[in-house]
């Protein structure tokens, strides 16, 4: 990402602000390293895999120990791009799927047959993926609904903040909160934060009937308090600013065990949820690792746009999570 | 805003992640202040004036020549507050109109008579006062919607960013988006940006049936680049990523003159655009000014938690736009 142009406004300067603010460069959250270190690498299945970046991306998960891949994609094509790179893929299976019709079905086979214990996205569609994912016969579906979750971490801090859901639910009802509120606090257990602070997040930390996000907030974290979420200190609605500043929850008055020290945000919508992450990331250098949980394996779920740091990180919080179940 | 506490969890340290982040101090954004300069401070009511924050707030305008102020509020407890901060304000008109039920009524008075340019809101409920703005028989309406803005700026940084509306409308419709950019590109223009880059916010940049705010932003942008918004280059969906990198836009295959340029979100809901305020806020001590466009004269909207430079550039956003009309 370099500088932009300037723009021909006359007043405003248009440049990419995200390089502006942020000299830093990505990082992989150290820690995440720290707790893969010792542990086997993971067998992941790469729907996909026959794409430079899904490629390189796998190298990388394999070169820090994360993962052992088994290849699903194009055959000739993964070992032309492995030969390409000077990476020897003898020693690593290759499963001949290619395109969106045959990968994810493939990949997903591999984890419903026990032979894989996480899926990485590749050089497939989103769509396809999840479709084979959720497909009710053939699938990897448990009682659980599937979430996304990005562990944000800011280069330097041990700080990390998830929010959830930015990526798949789109406007997720009372129930569905639930399900992506235990996600998010499975994969903090599998992190090592047993009793992680979790924020329901609105535009309010008041209950305004105009605004349906506050009081449902309050619904989903009366449900979960009544034990339907567990493992976790749950409280809402918020705002952004009360969830994460103990300074403005004080200030609004805002007492909670959770207010001012949120560990999860669980957005109300997909646009809060797509927003924040990003704004993290393109303004903060964060390092925005997604993760789908609620299947019976983790997916690594990266996109084009994302930097080789996102996706390592990605890999270590699938290895730590198959590791831990 | 001081460090928080350790947190009891034991991987995660939650530290207040905002002064961690951003140690720099908030800021008058200094352009704001070049556009004031010989210009003749913005006689404004100050919707009840009988408090601490609402007295230290007109001072400050006062001291910077951005208002000249009528106090509307209790009048012993103005003077009594006047007195307390050694400010001599016997040269500046206190209307007697104590609590919600009277000061904002009152303050719209004096707007509907000329005898103010703009309104500040002090002690009084946001509610309270924007129920006598928009009364039908008393208040200050136009044919436009109502709207708030958010006028993002870092510190040291000459960029602006504006979000709307992350405060005052909660889902607005296709109509009331049309309205909202219009006040938008209205303050821009105000600001000296006389073609300022608009981009409708979703959580993608894909037309997608499933997320009703892709498909909505697309026909806001067609209506307004229809005739009904004027004075922008006008384009959407964006994700986010999309509408502030160049280098997201291009990876995304993104082709418009408002990708990666935007100089005003227009969001989708208010935990979108209130999220996204605070963060900048928060975590990267941006200086939000908020101002209501869309009345007969603005209206600096602070809230308690603003630190003193948000509420001096707020006032300055408002004697830009009373000065401009």
């Amino acid at each position: 990402m370099g500088w932009g142009t300037l723009s021909s406004s006359p007043f405003f300067i248009t440049i990419e602000i995200s390089r502006v603010l942020s000299e830093k460069p990505y990082e992989v959250p150290p820690y995440l390293l720290r707790k893969c270190k010792g542990k086997p690498p993971v067998r992941t299945a790469v729907a996909g895999a026959d794409h430079p970046v899904a490629m390189e991306s796998a190298r990388q998960a394999v070169s820090l120990g994360l993962i052992e891949p088994v290849f699903v994609g194009d055959q000739s094509s993964v070992l032309a791009l492995a030969a390409s790179m000077g990476w020897d893929i003898s020693g690593y299976r290759i499963v001949h799927a290619p395109g969106d019709a045959k990968a994810p079905a493939a990949a997903v086979a591999l984890a419903r047959g026990h032979e894989v214990a996480a899926l990485m996205k590749g050089q497939v569609h989103t769509d396809a993926l999840m479709a084979a994912v959720v497909n009710r016969a053939s699938g990897l579906r448990t009682s659980r609904r599937l979430s996304h979750i990005f562990h944000m971490t800011v280069p330097g801090r041990e700080r990390v903040l998830m929010i959830t859901d930015g990526a798949v639910n789109i406007h997720p009802h009372t129930d569905a909160k639930l399900h992506i509120t235990q996600n998010a606090v499975d994969l903090a257990h599998a992190l090592g934060n047993t009793n992680p602070k979790v924020a329901l997040l609105s535009g309010t930390e008041s209950l305004i009937d105009a605004m349906p996000s506050s009081t449902d907030a309050a619904e989903v974290v009366r449900r979960a308090n009544n034990g339907e979420v567990t493992g976790a200190t749950i409280d809402g609605p918020f705002a952004f600013d009360n969830a994460i500043s103990p300074a403005a929850a004080r200030l609004k008055g805002v007492d909670s065990p959770v207010a001012g020290y949120a560990d999860i945000l669980v957005v109300p919508n997909i646009e809060t949820g797509n927003g924040l992450f990003k704004m993290m990331a393109y303004f903060m250098s964060a390092t925005a690792a997604g993760i789908v949980m609620g299947a019976q394996v983790p997916i690594m779920l990266t996109s084009r746009a994302d930097p080789p740091e996102a996706r390592v990180a990605s890999a270590a919080l699938a290895a730590i999570v198959a590791n831990h179940t």
